[in-house]
């Protein structure tokens, strides 16, 4: 009890021996000052000794002045007597000094949460809190909760022309999870994933952790190259057909039913990730591949970019054929998600709060993003190109010309401002050499100009 | 957008396929009644059609009674039009009816929620949303939140005696994606992994399903029988020291030591899985393995039975060896935990609510241990001997001359009763078939008495 051991063979007295425990406490600051000391009797209990015991021990305390007492109230470790520095202070100068300081940074995939509508939010999550029930406080299952996955269906409706089954609707710990299970979901002997280059190095990271085969499909600005798959032996392939990351391209009608129709023939399966398409700018919203075919596409969405991060919620739209396997999977991988988070979005959903965000998210970030295109169009002239700009929170830059090495990104990184060289989401170092890729979302219009100007001159050298 | 496609080339003209869609929509129960509809202004923007054609659609809508307008206020969908039944309906009354009417469910790893501070808890929840800093909403990386790895190592001095380094906490969704993650990062080729036979299936399942080796090491009344490991080509051990699942035995200090002496010389790990060491009832608490050794031993924690189960949160403590690769495969498996969980729980230890409840749930849980132990008496005389009742939340019985097969189970089944054979737990099912586990501590004192005469008249026929 209180990390106290006591030794009953040492010839040092249990009293004293309590009292040493206490004392190195207090000194190191694992014991602060004006926090209480448990009861005599409590104590007396915890450690199987006679109550006299401690009290002698808590009279030594207090006669060297490391507590406080007053009959009738718990003793209370007095003040400044703690020599070393708490842990907390030392973390958080030693992470600071090591941080380099960047003030422009053009980080992908980070939404702009000064404009979440936080207060909505804590409300709803603060209702949720008091009125879930005691068995949605234990295991529910590793398909997630039953409400919000009809929900999710509702608002793939809405939001994107998507006709889905709640049942077929699995809730995960983000995108990233999906991915991973279904890399082993998906994994068969003797056969490859088939993967964008570029691409989001997640799912390559897990498929090369585990050894697994993969090929890569060349992107251009209309997205994946699928008739490089035919022959192969796929297992399954992996696009982001309406917005490439990091390209920008929308696939087109006939690359997509080329890929389903390969799919079919080959019997392997799409992982469709829609990671931002919430976030068009210009024409209508681009209907997802699985509205093409729902038994061999599976669609993966995330809340990370419409809400933040930190909520942890994605979902995969699986098809029957792999949902008894996915269960057992996330049921030995985590069980499921926290049931808090499920049941505030079930409301945030809805609600229609989600739908007002999206709207308003929309329009803000379109405007970052004219701002964004107008800044370049001022600092770069016709000397540079945008990639699919159409849609998302970021955009990829082509410098025809130049190259972009590990020189150019610590000149940025001493000029403040850090941009990602799109050689990063490359299988090799000398693919797109000359481009550079900038997320946007989540900088202020200022932040954006100032950094395009020192990025000019960081490129142009002016 | 609100799932309407518009065919251009139809016939049938744009404000009529608006129509049809809400129409169909409505009827399907898609939009309730009452919800409002978009207005015809952002409709028509987001179609990209003109306001005239929206306002035509709507004025359909309306002249069929679909929707009811005021001048001034949006369009709303009228009552009682919905023809098919919503989902949700028919999902509840088909999981009632699957489910079979269990009245003493003496599943297992089943804390007493009823006991829970509530109130503090979902004040603290609120409290921590309100105070969460944009950045914490952001990615904060795979270790977890700083402080609650912090104040995670203070717990574990207050309650287990155990000196850890807050740098060597790692945050989790719960034991079990410890395990999942630990069963990556520690395979070794051509090594195998020891398990405990009987045990939880948990790892193992995992093993099997990654198709790696294991070796079963049989357990006494003392735990597992480590002096089998020698010799094998051990890559890491999992064991469950202080109150081994589902037997009951504390591993006994010349085993512990026998396992870190065999440990360090062969260079493997010990997964040290310590699921409820909170709950002992008589002694003084069981020293965890960790303590002997810190570089070779993995110390895994759950709040699963301190809290509740849909909190998903758990910790690992980790050798530095270990740490990096740790974060590579949490990074690549779900990037982290959610924040507000953390956050709430790290004043939860913080505010020493916890020592509080545990020790509130440590004498109601020894209060329904004594009813259990008494009703077993009564019911069973010196027919029964109870296994590992000294600790935690359920308790082996072992019925010797019995058998426990399927044909039991199902007469449980018909009476009422939920109890788990032991076999369930054994690689072999010839393996334990005298015993049954109990998990008691959901349970009043109430069902555990009804619980044991029903068990009784199953067993003794009586």
């Amino acid at each position: 009890m209180w990390g106290i051991i006591l030794n009953h063979n040492s010839e040092i007295g249990l009293a004293r021996q309590i009292f040493l425990s206490f004392k190195e406490r207090i000194l190191t600051g694992q014991i602060g000052p004006g926090e209480t000391l448990p009861s005599t009797r409590e104590l007396a209990k915890g450690l199987d000794v006679s109550r006299n015991t401690v009290c002698d021990a808590y009279d030594m305390l207090w006669t060297e002045g490391f507590i406080i007492t007053h009959q009738g109230t718990p003793s209370r470790v007095a003040d400044g007597l703690q020599i070393h520095p708490v842990r907390r202070n030392e973390k958080v100068r030693k992470t600071d000094k090591n941080k380099p300081i960047i003030v422009w940074d053009f980080k992908t995939g980070q939404p702009d949460l000064e404009l979440f509508p936080w207060q909505t939010w804590n409300k709803i999550i603060s209702n949720a809190a008091d009125s879930l029930s005691k068995r949605q406080l234990e295991y529910s299952g590793p398909k997630g909760y039953e409400t919000l996955c009809e929900e999710i269906a509702h608002w793939l409706l809405r939001s994107r022309s998507m006709k889905v089954d709640p049942e077929d609707v699995f809730i995960t710990s983000g995108a990233t999870q999906a991915l991973h299970l279904l890399v082993d979901i998906l994994y068969k002997e003797g056969h490859t994933f088939a993967l964008e280059n570029p691409s989001h190095p997640g799912i390559r990271t897990v498929i090369s952790d585990k050894k697994y085969n993969f090929h890569l499909m060349n992107v251009d600005s209309q997205g994946a190259d699928v008739s490089s798959l035919n022959g192969k032996n796929i297992s399954a392939v992996y696009v982001t057909p309406s917005h490439q990351f990091p390209l920008g391209g929308i696939l087109p009608a006939t690359r997509r039913a080329d890929l389903i129709r390969l799919a079919m023939k080959e019997n392997f399966y799409v992982i469709e990730d829609d990671y931002d398409s919430e976030f068009r700018y210009c024409g209508s919203p681009v209907s997802p591949v699985y509205s093409m075919n729902s038994s061999h596409v599976i669609y993966v969405g995330t809340f990370s970019k419409t809400m933040f991060p930190a909520l942890r919620l994605g979902f995969a739209v699986l098809p029957k054929s792999l949902q008894n396997k996915w269960k057992h999977y996330r049921n030995y991988m985590d069980v499921q998600n926290p049931i808090l988070e499920q049941a505030a979005l079930t409301e945030f959903l809805r609600q229609r709060k989600m739908d007002k965000h999206i709207r308003r998210m929309r329009h803000a970030y379109g405007e970052k993003r004219n701002i964004l295109l107008n800044s370049l169009k001022k600092a770069f002239g016709d000397s540079v190109c945008s990639w699919g700009d159409a849609s998302g929170l970021h955009v990829a830059l082509q410098f025809p010309g130049y190259e972009f090495g590990g020189q150019f990104i610590l000149a940025c990184k001493n000029a403040g401002i850090r941009v990602f060289p799109l050689t990063k989401y490359c299988f090799s170092r000398n693919d797109h050499r000359d481009k550079l890729l900038l997320g946007y979302g989540h900088l202020s219009s200022t932040q954006i100009q100032e950094g395009i100007k020192v990025l000019q001159q960081l490129i142009m050298g002016k």
